[in-house]
């Protein structure tokens, strides 16, 4: 690679828009949305609070958190074609090509869909894929256990309605709320690779729908979305809490893997995120009797910084880590966790993508390496 | 917008990548496709052969070119279940986002789709997909009308496939001859928008299936593949050759339209491909004893040329000028230009895919703008 394209080919560093959203700061750790700590936010916020300040830039008042809490628990049921078209699909599909494949086909039945410019459009349609992916990704993991999809209620918030579609059971308040939380801490994240993508696509004036599914699709890379399920099937590989040492010397120190959830493009002092879902990770263990993944994640995160690879490199357990571990004490399915995600940044997504409608087309270069001057010859003749 | 934001909002001359496949040289408005003048491809080559060359850097041998001709074409049909689900749609439905739907679900049903690491096996992919995109994009165009989808024949090259896809009837040679050059002309074109969008969804490790669809939602955007649809409409809209001047008076010189069709972000010379399009628009005007559209188009293209604004900012026809009048002639549904157009770049999006697998995560930079320090008050408070 030509020693520019390997200096921009990730990108780094180069600013792609002025934004409202959220300001990382990877250096000191800090996370903000909109002039808000995060963990003021994750403490405190209910998930639909997030996606008003993340749209209007303030937070909403009682009656508007309200308002924007039941359009979007009535606009989230989904109409009856896109359940038709899930159960057609095989039930081993990847939960996430299944969401790509049925936010793309929601657009069909959008009326809104083809409007390319309203930005007040726009946000209706946001609100309305907000609770949609929701039920989505609920119904997809029932229909794929041979269960009916349950339709949302219109008096539940985000998070009671995904716990409540997934099981069809009143809602539990500690499952809500770890959700909850998982969901405010998710929503947002600088010029992350499915924000960037929802902002190429919306920059030729693509629709919200096109720009959501490839953000989705972005997400689904394990290098991305990927990475919580990822650092589960790393602790359910690890199985047992005797087993972190051996494991560690063997496969990091001996061998040549990498913990999965530790270490972060840009967090280089300490996820802000990390801290808030080790701690609920660790309630929810308690709470729950279930504390086995808790205390390997744990164990390896301890081993990681004492260690001086890890300590030279600023690797630490980033935002995937814990959160591994709360939806697995919370008896998602491991390929759930991306679907969540998506649940979680459409908020961040839809914010970005309203903010790049009428912007400048996305358009970098390419540094052509291949040969040149070469002349036609008929096929048979080579 | 930051003035670093502004400057590099729409990353133009950002060097993403290295590459073998196309070199975009504005300033002498010159493309080559991995060494070979595009005017030198445009007059010889079969579309499956810029594939190849796409794929492999060098021209195939006859025996090669056979080969991929037949791959492609035997394994351009789509399962059943799609078939199915393209029929259950709304039939006025856009036929991009028909199009991104339904390579969505394609993924379902191909048993490498999950397949994220090997580079052989993304290549059966993509040479799977290069046929079933235009096998999706002739069926939806026959469904919406009421007739039944027709299988492709394992003996035609995706031209000739296509061309028989829509009609059902043996292909007509001068069709099948202009529908290969437009898919040889736009089959490649440096670092435009979708393909950039489909290295951003790669660097996360995702799959080819998402990557095309992320690239297909990119290419729905009337900025990038909308624009030989918006340049039809234009010229539907003057309508007779006599209403070209009182049009460009009233719509360009007074009002504050501009042509669709003319300028281009990287050409400032002309874009060699456009040259190439109004040869075969001629030609298949005078064949078809329909010049009508020819003659406004040019009729415009003269004006534009002798237009100080014009001049000035060195604005010339680009490809979606005539490519739109050649496409109408053929008597394709403007609506389906856009997927025509999908049809071709795929061979520049799979490229570039395979060339992207394992590379690095592409992660720009936000410049932040919104509020700081702000402290939570709960909403009743608010």
């Amino acid at each position: 690679m030509s020693e520019q394209a390997a200096n921009k080919g990730g990108l780094e560093g180069v600013v792609v828009a002025d934004v409202t959203t959220s300001l990382v700061d990877g250096v000191n750790g800090k996370l903000i949305y909109s002039g808000y700590d995060i963990e003021d936010l994750a403490a405190n916020a209910l998930f639909e609070e997030v996606v008003f300040l993340l749209w209007h830039v303030r937070l909403p008042n009682a009656q508007e958190l309200e308002e924007l809490r039941a359009k979007i628990a009535s606009e989230a049921s989904v109409p009856p074609q896109i359940i038709d078209m899930l159960k057609a699909l095989p039930k081993d599909a990847n939960p996430m090509a299944v969401l790509r494949t049925a936010v793309s086909a929601l657009a069909h039945y959008d009326p809104d869909s083809e409007n390319l410019t309203d930005k007040a459009v726009a946000q209706e349609k946001a609100a309305r894929l907000t609770g949609q992916i929701t039920t989505i990704s609920a119904a997809w993991d029932r229909l794929r256990k041979g269960e009916e999809p349950i339709a949302p209620k219109a008096e539940y918030n985000l998070a009671q309605n995904f716990v409540y579609m997934l099981s069809g059971e009143e809602p539990d308040k500690t499952a809500v709320d770890a959700v909850n939380a998982y969901l405010v801490l998710l929503a947002e994240h600088g010029m992350n690779a499915s924000t960037f993508c929802s902002r190429v696509v919306t920059a030729t004036g693509s629709d919200m729908h096109s720009a959501v599914v490839g953000a989705i699709a972005t997400l689904k890379g394990p290098s991305h979305g990927g990475a919580n399920a990822e650092a589960m099937r790393m602790f359910l590989e690890i199985g047992e809490v005797e087993n972190v040492e051996p494991w560690f010397k063997t496969n990091i120190k001996e061998g040549n893997r990498r913990i999965m959830g530790i270490g972060h493009r840009v967090y280089k002092a300490t996820d802000p995120r990390a801290a808030i879902l080790r701690d609920r990770s660790k309630a929810l263990a308690e709470s729950s009797g279930n504390s086995k993944w808790f205390e390997i994640a744990d164990k390896l995160a301890e081993l990681a910084r004492a260690d001086e690879y890890f300590i030279e490199r600023k690797l630490y357990p980033n935002v995937d880590y814990y959160s591994a571990i709360m939806l697995y004490t919370l008896k998602l399915d491991v390929d759930m966790f991306v679907p969540l995600f998506a649940m979680s940044r459409i908020a961040g997504w839809s914010a970005n993508i309203i903010d790049q409608m009428a912007g400048r087309l996305i358009r970098p270069k390419a540094n052509y390496i291949g040969p040149k001057d070469l002349k036609w010859e008929p096929a048979d003749q080579r």
